[in-house]
């Protein structure tokens, strides 16, 4: 395979990082077949045509269908609304492409049930857009982990935190309905989660608690009742008798892209914080109690693949250096290399996870996932 | 009231801390009686009087009947193990004493209630150990709260994590068999209880979860069951519609003292963690959006009663300078003023919450506390 | 102007990020002309096609007249090592390119003179690779000492310190040779001269002080004299009555990127540190005493151009991004806008000043710039 | 010995620091002689009776030299404004009395000099209030330095700051007259100095440079000339061929204590922030490049003699508690024990290296000191 094909549907916040992954994947690594930008889709053709010269695209259209049975299209970025995900990404398999489409799979769980399906039929590449399991802080970690530096693992604390719907007064929009799932469950967790699978494995058992900060907001002229919940919690078994929690809350006022996680082992602890994304913080019991203390490890070189972007260390990457690492992992499967990702597979595990977190809420006990 | 004669039963950790809390409360405030450091007692006269001499206490006994008997004392401060405080704290309140006794109240639920009574019953004032709540930085956050500057609360996450039992290699102790209470609940969490306390009242129901980090620890040449959990979660109903979640780990290596608090509102968020005592972490959705962060605000003079200890800011308060304080709030309560502290009343509160956590957990659904 | 014709002149670190740089810059930014990657040259025909396809450039050569004589490129970057810059610069300029050259702009201050001139002369664009001050962050802090949210500066300090010469067993190369330069001076100092000309202006006086921290290194199985000083000192008369100074270290343990500034104020500071580039600090002395605090602020969308890259607030740039800024600098640049940079006349006054600090140090006296 | 007689002269700002770190210095360490609080002499027999209440002591006096004849006691507190310190210390010496004195030693270097030609003919103890060269974490640098552990120092920068006088409306006041000294100079960097003298020795030599920040201020309806530096700068020279700068500002907004020393080593760096002053950072070259990271060390038990305080890591010591150990280090060399403290010989060589700042300010050039 000497070039790969690329049609892109969506062009809004994740349809450009996207479009930069692909743009910059074969400058930044040097080790891929040639990425051709075939075509790009989005609403109308006028928005499509005005983007696909934006991200470099060589043709443009509004119809996703057409763009799928493009036969110069090797692989499908879809990054459109979570409720399109399903028919646009088995459509796309079905037709031969792999797929790499953004997360969460779909809010019913019975289409992300029919993706992973479809792609296992397919036998192409299939992965989600579990982006910050690619950080290679991130990477740094599962390695320290398989080192057993820290020892046995025996328990975890995430938490992801922003605050764009913490305004109270900012009007009701689709992100309070109902249809748009739980909340800040399926819109968020599944990131800590895509990160306790990619560290630990699948969940086996879960609590669940969920809070709405706010119980309305505004809404032509009154008041309307807010039908999700932004705040919710986790209670978690993992494999091998680790416990943890899940804290996320999407109305969390200064945090603007926080995901903290803490790991505590029999002979030391990680620390990591998505807002500081070149950092890691280890705590080993070695050496002299007083020479003890957490050691703020700044990425570098010799934290792969941060070579492959820049050679000096502590310089920093940044979020959008990591969808292209994503980007090399997709690329990575498509060639046949083994390489880490959120496939179909994985990110329906991470579903499941969601909703018993949810049904274990509705019914206030612990339920296996 | 010109003098108060102080009697110190317990020359421990905590027994020094209540002794240098003693002797320098009035040079600190200047506005108190006159401390006289009457009697102290411990386990032999041998180490009793050793102790009185270091301390500056002019009488030393083995026997703590005949100090709480000791017409001389107005006060008595018991710092000894857990299981005794029960029937010192109550010989003193019926022998007429004020009593300041350290946390947890009692081991057994009963005990804390009996001592809640003879609390009430001598009208005298009892308070507990619980220093964190007295430090300025928190003082502030209830003055922020109350001011409304984050706005109405509604979510609030405490963690309080410390690694002196961290080590798997640690022999097994008293610590980890049953007698010594639930572990890490009864013996840290009541800390953050104390903070929510203060800050937000009283929890109205409550889920737990608790872990054993390590199964068994060596003993005697094998291994012994670990009965207590080292580990332990809480998922919190506050008044006020406010939900919350506390974590406790006796076994986290690295954290020393830490007590990470975070307080999620309307209108901004509050920070604050024990490991830096002089800081507060504030964020407010005031102000143009590009000039908003989390401001690390370092206590000072204008936060009371730092202006007490040290008159230029930023100089920082101690561990020990907290139990100064608290002594300063039990003088308070004895002269009839309004402090804050966790009297026995709400000690009992906290302990009621305690075993209603434990209740939930062995249960697996939440518990009206 | 409808496309930018781009010749690439080295593919090391600079030539990579560079090559980034071009890839990405209309994807990010939308409003540019279209991006044609013309020709590659480095070293070896082998080399040089290479990287022409690693990175997507059309052609590739080994001889850079060539390059530079090809009608089909409009702008030259020039990423060679610092002594050849002279010579490829003013040759492109001759021929009428648009040119990028990496910092510093030569060895010889004579060399950077005529780079100058020929950039008068010919009425291209000519800038230099001075990244750091292409942070959205920096330009917030240009931006509120603009407004005047510190009040009047007075004072200003900045650090820059790296550890890749740290290890005094590291053997003698070419950077310890006195033909390499001053040592820190030139290689970091024009760094925070180059935020000192973007914030503040052009030094007026200096003080200076170097000094090596290994004298020798391994070499050839003996040792060998280090020429160079790593360690440099600048005291710096800024305009306007700001008083200053410099601290460069390439011998700094654990510094990996560090450029640590501190810019003090008649009504607050601002504090910023280049290892964490998306956070910027600053204290206002307004409100209540209590109150104040630094604030530490994410960099968001609303620190232009931060929003081109990412929708999201704290989720970050790289160091990569900074070059993708400062290649839209450049077009701006050639498209006739106004943007921030430091062009050839500019970078000649930091070459001016460097070189009074050294001349300052070895006179022990202040130096009029 | 078995009693020591103290007398306080002085109750301001360090003149309860004193009263605090005399009324517990027993109760904390437990291994001093007893300790009398004979009398205390301030302004007014009113002032000085109500002081001596408050802080416990036996008598009162506003006649400082009836305190100093006075048989009781055997050490004075010297806390009075700088210009009675020389007055005060020599009589006290005289009179065969150990001397405590605050820093600095005398506005005049000829003062100074005669105290500690007194200091040397009484053969008495007498030690500065260097205080911050008393924590912990300060012992445990210079441990660290003497055990080699960053290899042989090269390097070092300090600056102090704080931001008592940033204000550009507070009215001019005594600080800001000639007569106070020079400014920053000798209010802030004596300390820096007190840290150099700790753990590198004696200046060698220095380069200096300071700067008014406002060159007036509000007075008497009017403006008012500022006549001293309220920003300065050293460079140095230290034993060991150690470069160095100290940094001090008094107009610094948002800081109110802050001390940042950074050791640069061969082997790794050193660095610490009083105004976290319960943790020092340390980088070690050492094991993987990829492990490496400042390690933050919370003191604890194991940095002497924090154990004395709290036998707990990570709970932190205050600002008084430093001097509660200055104190200790005062009767240790009143017993006759090796300790660290800045006694007068070493005070006068810190006056030296101000004065020398000084004129290599006024005369542009090095100074040998």
């Amino acid at each position: 395979m000497t070039t790969i094909g690329v049609g892109l549907i969506g062009t809004g916040y994740m349809g450009k990082c996207h479009a930069l992954a692909w743009t910059g994947v074969k400058a930044v690594f040097g080790d891929t077949p040639d990425i051709r930008l075939a075509s790009l889709c989005d609403a109308t053709p006028e928005l499509a045509a005005k983007k696909a010269a934006e991200f470099g695209f060589l043709k443009s259209t509004a119809d996703w269908r057409a763009l799928i049975a493009d036969p110069e299209i090797d692989v499908v970025s879809v990054t459109t609304p979570n409720h399109l995900h399903a028919d646009m990404a088995i459509a796309a398999l079905e037709a031969g492409k792999h797929v790499w489409c953004e997360k969460p799979m779909a809010p019913k769980y019975a289409d992300a049930e029919r993706m992973t399906a479809a792609a296992r039929r397919s036998g192409k590449a299939a992965i989600l857009g579990y982006n910050y399991i690619q950080n290679p802080a991130i990477r740094y970690i599962r390695k320290l982990l398989d080192e057993g530096k820290i020892g046995a693992v025996n328990h975890v604390r995430i938490e992801m935190d922003e605050d764009f719907l913490a305004d109270p007064d900012q009007p009701h929009s689709w992100r309070s309905e109902a249809a748009a799932g739980y909340g800040a469950l399926d819109d968020f967790a599944v990131h800590p989660l895509s990160l306790i699978s990619t560290l630990f494995g699948r969940v086996e058992s879960v609590f669940g608690d969920m809070a709405k900060p706010y119980p309305d907001r505004p809404h032509q002229g009154g008041r309307r009742a807010v039908e999700t919940f932004d705040i919710a919690t986790a209670l978690l078994r993992l494999p091998g008798g680790i416990s943890g929690a899940i804290h996320v809350n999407r109305c969390a006022w200064g945090r603007k892209g926080r995901i903290f996680v803490q790991i505590f082992g029999g002979r030391g602890m990680i620390a990591f914080d998505q807002e500081r994304l070149n950092e890691v913080q280890i705590y080993l019991a070695e050496g002299r109690p007083e020479d003890q203390g957490f050691r703020v490890i700044l990425m570098g070189p010799a934290h792969r693949p941060y070579d492959r972007f820049i050679v000096a260390p502590g310089h920093q990457l940044g979020f959008n250096d990591l969808k292209v690492i994503e980007c090399r992992a997709l690329i990575g499967r498509i060639l046949g290399e083994e390489t880490v990702a959120i496939d179909f597979d994985e990110g329906l595990a991470i579903e499941r996870a969601v909703h018993a977190i949810a049904q274990a809420y509705r019914e206030g006990r612990w339920v296996t996932v």
